[in-house]
């Protein structure tokens, strides 16, 4: 199997410093890094930290929102920072409707558009302006398919085969796709889309679908096993598609995270053994 | 536009009778049955009612749950009763992950199988089992597929493409489709999909998807305009295919069944010309 790297919001009381001890403590050679967190510990206090520690940054999570206004400066600078990080990809979440606030009520729907297919042209323009930027710095961006759940408030591209219908028109170097389980495990398409994606899979996510969602639905992320998953296939055509990199955890989850971080890493080791392979 | 149709649990407090009479009151032609409340009325009873209200049965909710053991049976009285009462066509929601009860929680998950594909495979096969006994009958079958967040417990059917793929052995008015705006609008094949049915939709049922969704997720169809639903691009690529029948609206939602049934319809009526035409 792929080595298997942290996400820090699966742990998500710990700093980037407490992350990076933490998969050395742990035997991981990669960590999945978010920039909220990346800004608290410093950028370059960051990217110092994991060479010395000589762990890989599997992902930078992320840029996007690409459908609302005056994105593009703030997803510039995820860029340079995916760069100075050293990031194996920029992960990218696109944005829902305009005037929908990811987590907040529509309310009496003033303000926001309805319109799907706007949103999701205004997605392709400005993965134009930023896929040149990206290629300049050697940075690769990664598309990821959201669940349908999330399409009114973070991601009009709901499906892998949409996701990489905006990424094919760029090398496969510069823009990538992310299959993560939580999100794609339902699509009839899938194993189709998985072996089209071939080498433009930029990362491999892992987590369980819990049932019933949580009422947050952001929360509905579960630990492999817990929830409705069968991993061995997806793994298996992940695989097959040439995918050589670290495999991410990353789990939004309220006992996952009131729980003792090393213990939930040492959980995820094992069922990442038993579960995902 | 096409005529509109009051799917009875929209107004979930209504027997039969009274839904009928409802219909007449508000100058609908045509109603959409639940086996529950025909049930409850009476089989033979209600097909009187609705005949001497010289009303439409736009459809009779619901045959499926075809993934679960021994459900022929059952989708066969199905049928016989869609023949009785005349209705347009019989919705199949095809049924979750083998063990999972609809709005149950998986607990420990015991008893539950994740075999998405093998689940699939089971539809396929009762289709098979029971096309040929509605054909005789000259019943049309409506397969529902059903959004996503559903897939582990009431439908491994997700997409209308999917839908397709099982009808498309089949004569057309043996099995159809049904397209249903709340779980279709995400999906970035939908029109493409909905041309491809073409005579192949049995019913077009309209209700708005809320957000965020409540707790229990099957409560969050809304009235047309209370979400974040687009319709007209639906209904007009829906007409375009060469869909004449009744438009249902179907809503399952804790204000609107606590709300005077009679304001109810009178509120869809409005909504129906200004909303979704």
């Amino acid at each position: 199997m792929n080595p298997l790297s942290l996400n820090q919001r699966t742990t998500k009381s710990w700093t980037v410093a407490q992350a990076v001890d933490g998969c050395v403590r742990h035997g991981l050679e990669a960590v999945g890094l978010w920039r909220e967190e990346v800004a608290e510990q410093g950028l370059a206090a960051s990217a110092k930290l994991v060479r010395a520690a000589g762990l890989r940054v599997s992902s930078l999570c992320r840029g996007g929102f690409m459908t609302a206004a005056a994105s593009l400066d703030d997803n510039r600078r995820a860029v340079d920072e995916a760069a100075e990080l050293g990031a194996a990809c920029l992960v990218l979440v696109v944005g829902g409707l305009p005037g929908v606030i990811p987590g907040r009520p529509l309310g009496d729907g003033a303000g926001v558009s309805r319109d799907l297919a706007g949103a999701r042209e205004r997605v392709a323009e400005a993965l134009a302006e930023l896929a040149p930027y990206a290629g300049e710095r050697n940075v690769r961006l990664a598309l990821e398919p959201l669940h349908p759940i999330y399409c009114p408030d973070r991601a009009v591209v709901s499906t892998l085969g949409q996701a990489l219908d905006l990424a094919m028109p760029y090398p496969g170097e510069q823009v990538g796709v992310v299959v993560d389980t939580f999100h794609v495990w339902w699509d009839p398409q899938v194993f189709e889309q998985i072996a089209r994606a071939g080498e433009r899979i930029a990362s491999y996510q892992v987590c369980d679908y819990l049932h019933p969602l949580p009422a947050d639905v952001l929360l509905g992320r579960g630990m492999m096993g817990d929830g409705v998953i069968d991993f061995p296939p997806i793994t298996r055509a992940v695989l097959a598609a040439g995918y050589t990199g670290d495999v991410e955890v990353e789990i939004f989850n309220a006992d996952i995270w009131a729980a003792d971080p090393d213990e939930v890493v040492a959980s995820m080791k094992r069922r990442y053994a038993e579960v995902v392979g």
